[in-house]
């Protein structure tokens, strides 16, 4: 029998978990709240017993599966397979999740950054897969990255490679929750979206939100699409913000590709195509015309196949992702 | 006898010319001028001629050195050791450097870009010697980078990784030569220091610098030294750019370390100890407390040390360093 995999998506608010075949066939999924206020042992006993749940709908036994990944949120050891801190998770500090979770269900387990798996997703078996250097950009409610050269996960010295929600694109500009001003993801997550329509509204000028109570950044998209003078504004400048950051991450890595995903994929074609010319305007040309810049095709599933895909990486490797 | 290898730094000027034990020796040197306006055919025949000059004068034959490394400037495809077109070379357009040099000298030659072999030989035997992920940043005329992964050098896709100084920390800001704006090295180079001071003089600013006919980056530090208020303003604000850029480098790459090279490292531990603290603002904890920042140890010679450990690397394991 084929070995499987488990691939463990730990939110804040929902566990995901994927049953995956070697070559990256989602075989069962399954969700469950994470009931993170209930603390780090509460949410790995969830943990192990959704993983059981999993194999059992599936029809198969923890002994077919070869080995688990999870992708976790937060500042990791993923050497020591340690979540370190989680600002999403309370009471998370200095968490063994390989240990204690591989000895709860006897299996391997290996822990990966949540934004990284779902690049390694998406790098074998989503957009892609016919690359062998690919970065993830993953803009909602924040912005995430993951990077893969030579088919293998960048982590860096201390697993903080890839934190491209942080790389200034305005020196000085909008103060940032991580401390500093001007990070890619003060412009360019869905929040920041929002935040800067706002801005423009208080500032007095024109725009069909200013009747909306709440608005969302898909609403701000859609006022865009309907040629709401502020919306149109901001939509255009966010393109020019991503392309900022598209052009830092070519004119560093030069990756055959950059795969966006998260809410903003609501955004659609004419944004991406927007954000291509920024980058055309802004990158080397033997940078940007080495590079596809495209919607992610797993969507929502990168984070399981990549957590599991990563357990198989490491299972036949003998080394991680 | 121990393998011998030459390193040949290409410039626009000078030919720089090294001949390199495998531990990074620099047995003899040389140096002659490049005579680019004789055209590519003239400048291959001069390398030949200086490369048999170095080895003579150390009293050694060609058939002493194993193999031959060149770092050029321009845009390159390093594949296929083509210099594909380089400003500072009048007519250089896709020059076959590797074969024609390799048949006029017939030895193997390894063509490589000329900042990235001066971080390689950083890394074999200056600062870097100790770590296995580390960042050069070439502050001078302009701004050049280079990045060692896992003892490897970064190419990318299309030989365009490492391009640092054209990342973007002011997006929209102060154009730049590539055709962007707000590219570091608008900022941070010699050049712009100069540059960002004529314009405060312009603006009226007080400077004892408003009486100087000419004056250089350095004279700007000398004049920051001396507590002249515009000179400091601009020194400050450098430190602050380039700390940006480095933020940029730490989040994306995560490296045990960043050497600082060229023409700035006039400007002293003062200013290192600046952008150290203007890393510490605005990187993330995990990141900057993993990186050591300082100035370079080989200076001028990283390139011809670091082309001809290239050509050793390759020479030792059959691909490129």
């Amino acid at each position: 029998m084929t070995k499987l995999y488990i691939g463990i998506d730990l939110g804040g608010t929902n566990l995901k978990l994927g049953l995956v075949s070697p070559a990256g066939d989602l075989v069962a999924k399954y969700s469950w709240p994470t009931e993170a206020h209930g603390g780090p042992d509460h949410v790995l006993g969830r943990m192990a017993q959704a993983a059981r749940h999993l194999v059992r709908e599936a029809n198969v036994g923890l002994s077919d599966v070869a080995a688990v990944g999870v992708g976790s949120p937060g500042q990791l050891d993923t050497k020591a397979g340690v979540v370190i801190f989680a600002p999403n998770l309370p009471g998370w500090r200095n968490v063994a999740v390989r240990d204690r979770l591989g000895e709860a269900l006897g299996r391997t387990v290996v822990l990966e950054n949540d934004a990284n798996v779902a690049a390694y997703g998406e790098f074998r078996c989503g957009a892609g897969r016919e690359v062998r250097d690919m970065v993830m950009l993953t803009l909602g409610t924040g912005v995430g990255g993951g990077i893969i050269l030579g088919g293998r996960l960048l982590r860096g010295t201390t697993d903080t490679g890839a934190e491209l929600g942080h790389i200034i694109i305005v020196c000085g500009g909008r103060p940032c929750g991580c401390g500093s001003r001007g990070c890619l993801e003060t412009y360019t997550s869905a929040t920041a979206v929002v935040a800067r329509t706002r801005e423009g509204l208080s500032a007095g000028q024109t725009s069909a939100l200013a009747s909306a109570a709440d608005f969302s950044c898909k609403d701000v998209f859609d006022a865009a699409e309907a040629r709401d003078p502020l919306a149109s504004r901001i939509v255009r400048e966010t393109a020019e913000y991503l392309g900022a950051g598209i052009t830092n991450v070519l004119h560093t890595l030069n990756p055959e590709m950059v795969v966006m995903t998260g809410g903003m994929m609501g955004a659609g074609d004419g944004f991406l195509e927007s954000v291509r010319q920024s980058v055309r305007r802004t990158a080397l040309e033997r940078a940007w015309s080495a590079c596809t810049i495209r919607w992610s095709t797993l969507g929502g599933d990168a984070g399981i196949l990549g957590a599991a895909l990563a357990a198989e990486a490491f299972d036949r490797t003998g080394r991680p992702a």
